[in-house]
């Protein structure tokens, strides 16, 4: 039998290190040997409140839902040719019946199975059974690690759908951790030949600069226009200095999580009839988050900057608060504990 | 030479009764004889306040903006048939040049040049010239006094267009004054059939039931979901609830002004991903807007409960503050003083 | 056990009447006792032709596919309060899994098993089961016939849908048989309100003056300029012309089905920038579709101009052939042989 | 006085080199002085035909419109300071008030005043007036004749948004000239990787290929199966197959020219959903076509092939029929002719 050490969250600031069981595919799931999970805020955040919001841990569960890994086995109707192939995992499967599966949004469904959402398991772990169809082939030229990545790309690529992001566009992106640095290079890849960055954190706007943007300290006056916000921050005062420098006919996309309440200015969305959309996961993106990882219009690999064994994934949680110039921590469940 | 008496706001309530100078036509103008303008919530602001936001009433200027007439003489290139046609007037002509007129969003025009927005003159008073593509040619089953409501109409079109109100959405209207019972009137010709108004004031509530609407007391718990807000009160808690009340992947559209700053659930946005959109007046509206008033799916007489003589509009401004069980009041420059 | 006869075709006008299985529903699904059945376009070509271009008859298979009836049993996992619940069924359950179905556009699922579309069986029976999603409650004021019409009137929901209709469009719709009633009265329930008919055929023609519609002889000149044209009627010269009629931005929508080849004048297209869109059945319509019948909106009697048993269903097949003056035709399984 | 010897058509193959007197700007134009002007298909056609469609040469009319220059001089109203500035010229200058140029369908205007488009002249000549918003300041780093090229790069920019082309899309462009090679790499602006040219001068599919792209020659077989067409090459078997090569919902733009009638295969059109869009020109599109070319992302100097004097003009009308392995001709109405 196969063994199953994964990380698992009992509560706040509760992970343990555990065996679990391994599970077989049912029929049209693949089992896939997972070898890279990215480290979300989310996954930070569970681990730092036991919540987010309603959702609450209330039993065990494994952490974790940026991954990618290898299929090992496959349930009844999935071709078994499938065995072998390198995948990245897309980690909320739906329904499928409700009113928003069918009109295709659905990252909407009520009924999503979303890793790492309680009570759903996560995937810092060494087996998981998914959905074949959420089991998206790898490019061949993809390490693990990088087609994991694949999760935070989709919600720029999300994002950059959501706001009709073309040539010509002038995109302001407020914060640049790996959702900002990811959606900045998604939004370079739709086209968007004038973007800026901003965020507090000069280790953070130095990469951005280094992947050939330009940037702007948060804390600092912006001249400027743009057409597109992608707000990543989740900082109230990047919201709303940030439909100020929107133009008319401006869009903004609200990715960042911060605050339950914000105040906006809504003579300037009225007067300059600016579109504010929300954005909740993604849909239909892991094959183009894919192709652009693999054509390397988004550079990964710039973004990862710590990594980490699965034994070390408190370290990988608690990175963040320990190392501000950090942005994101993989955990690699095969590799073994360094010494 | 033709007398043009005119409805002139000094400054904060100061508003007299004066002659102006008739203008002739420009080239590609008509000039136009005023048989009604509609009082707007805009008119009463400037009347009260002096100002609204950063417009401010520096010198003399004619209120009113909500206009229909008669074409009394047209200027050089226009057809001189149109001579007594009876007229709807859109009352902001643009300047047709920069990028919002050339990507046909005329209204976002910076410089376009709105009746009664400071400093360019309105429409209370007895003649106006006006670009003749901006004279819309009213129905002949029209009085000039329904004409002149295509101006609120449209604003009801603008977002019904904007929130893509379609058969089979729910919508939810937060606000029974004029505005909201007109875009109640025109979602439900954009084929809505579930559409429920919120108000405080009993008396609009009454008169959306007698045109057939469901109503709901703001100030108590209301049931249901809805795919469409249109909000149309200005009123902070409106905005907050009506956001709560919409469905996932719900539509929003910001027609109300009230606070410069309003605070929104962000989690709620996000994760219905909902989507916000602020209107600045309209653009492209005014046949559809006619069209809806002739073929009676909008009734204006409903909404219209006061008439007043041009010199009368001092009484018309302040209607709603004095008798709260109103609606629309028209000023009627044509009609001779009541005694 | 239950009896199930049914209307079988097992060839180019070869339709026999036999017992078939009553089967038990799966996990999911409802068994409906089938109250009516509308006879479509499709249904007499395949009794007509044996097959409709590559989908070929090869193997018996029941006809029929515009269903309503009631829930007699269901399978696990559905709430046994839905047995006794008239419903109409939407003849197509997609896969839900390809990436058509989880774009949301799942009438384009290539392995979507539609009822009478060979090899799958269709609902000219007592009997069928029926994923449970897509068995749609009909509003209590409906009767199992009108109900049963929400398939074709999906058609012109889906039409209106992919033309924008909205109101201020004029609307030409080629070819006034039931697909062409129904979509008119659909396109005025988008909030059109100048539509215009044209057919051949001086009867359908009538209908549709009854209905409130302007006609136009299709052997005639015609006049005006339109926004939209619905295709219905398959035959070439129709869209042509119809082309020709658009305006600039005008859309076009291919209902019709006719010769596999047709030319179109590209100038023309190009010239006014026409939008063509070829349409495949629909997607989650409906509910819409029920709502727009049961408001009245959609008056689906006066397009139902014959009745049969399930025995007569041949009668029913031969119809349009036999009487010009007919439109739709309905099979009520339920009822017994009138002699 | 200024000289102003210019390139004029007389009718079919009659073009004559003369002097033409200079205009001086009206209010609101400048006066240019042309630098490059490229040579187009459509010029081909008037000088081999003297006529396209309805469009015929029936007085002297001088050609050209691809074309960009420096500002000599300012009509009243236009800031003085924009003399000496290089700027390329949207050759189509609208109405502006009509129904199309207020709705921002400009390209769509019925009284729009295209260079070269009889019975305006076009700008093959040394001075030319033009409405100063039409007149768009070149990026320093832009050669004229670079600049010049923004208006069939404006083509492509066009078809693009129509197909509202984005990562992931798949997109196939039938016919490897000017045109076609300026949508390939517009289309790989807009985020297309995956992207097919087709052609049967193997000298054009060796530029395509030279500039990255995959090709095909037409007269073999092809795979793949796409997300878009773009139409460039006016041939009716690349329509056909063009759209039997698209996958479901996919979008097809016509921009290439040829014979009046084409026949589609409609059942193609309707079981796939395809969207079929006609372009007229574009609009709104020099500031983006412009930043392309400026940018790289559009390499204009790998598709010029020929360079031409003003005196030479027929030479460049008649190179395409001269020389097969030529693509985009330039005529520079400053140079002097070669000896």
């Amino acid at each position: 039998m196969l063994s199953n050490t994964s990380a698992v969250l009992y509560g706040e600031k509760d992970l343990r290190i555990e065996a679990r069981p391994v599970e077989d595919p049912r029929p049209g799931e693949v089992l896939v040997e997972i070898g890279a999970v990215g480290i979300c805020g989310s996954d930070v955040h569970y681990y730092e409140h036991g919540r987010i919001g309603e959702y609450v841990v209330e039993r065990p569960m494994v952490i974790g839902h940026e991954s990618a890994g290898t299929i090992v086995k496959v349930g009844a109707g999935v071709d078994p040719m499938r065995v072998g192939e390198a995948v990245a995992l897309e980690p909320g499967v739906p329904c499928r019946k409700c009113t928003q599966c069918l009109a295709g949004r659905y990252n909407l469904c009520p009924d999503v199975r979303f890793f790492a959402t309680p009570p759903i398991d996560g995937s810092i772990t060494h087996y998981v059974t998914i959905d074949e169809k959420f089991a998206f082939t790898a490019p061949p030229s993809l390490t693990l690690e990088q087609a994991a990545m694949a999760e935070p790309v989709s919600v720029g690529v999300w994002a950059a759908r959501k706001a009709k992001i073309t040539p010509g566009d002038r995109v302001l992106i407020t914060g640049a951790g790996p959702i900002g640095l990811f959606s900045a290079q998604v939004a370079r890849a739709f086209g968007a030949t004038q973007i800026v960055l901003t965020d507090i954190n000069d280790f953070r706007l130095g990469v951005a600069r280094r992947l050939g943007f330009s940037t702007v300290n948060a804390s600092e006056a912006m001249d400027g226009i743009f057409d597109v916000l992608l707000e990543c921050s989740g900082a109230a005062p990047a919201l709303k200095n940030g439909l100020r420098a929107l133009d008319r006919a401006g869009r903004a996309v609200l990715i960042g999580m911060g605050p339950d309440e914000v105040s906006i200015e809504v003579p300037i969305v009225q007067n300059r009839e600016l579109q504010v959309f929300g954005v909740f996961r993604y849909a239909n993106t892991y094959p183009t988050a894919l192709e652009l990882i693999a054509s390397g219009k988004v550079d990964v690999d710039a973004v990862i900057t710590h990594r980490f064994t699965l034994e070390q994934t408190e370290d990988a949680l608690t990175l963040a608060r320990r190392v501000p110039d950090s942005l994101k921590a993989v955990v690699a469940p095969g590799m073994t504990v360094q010494s």
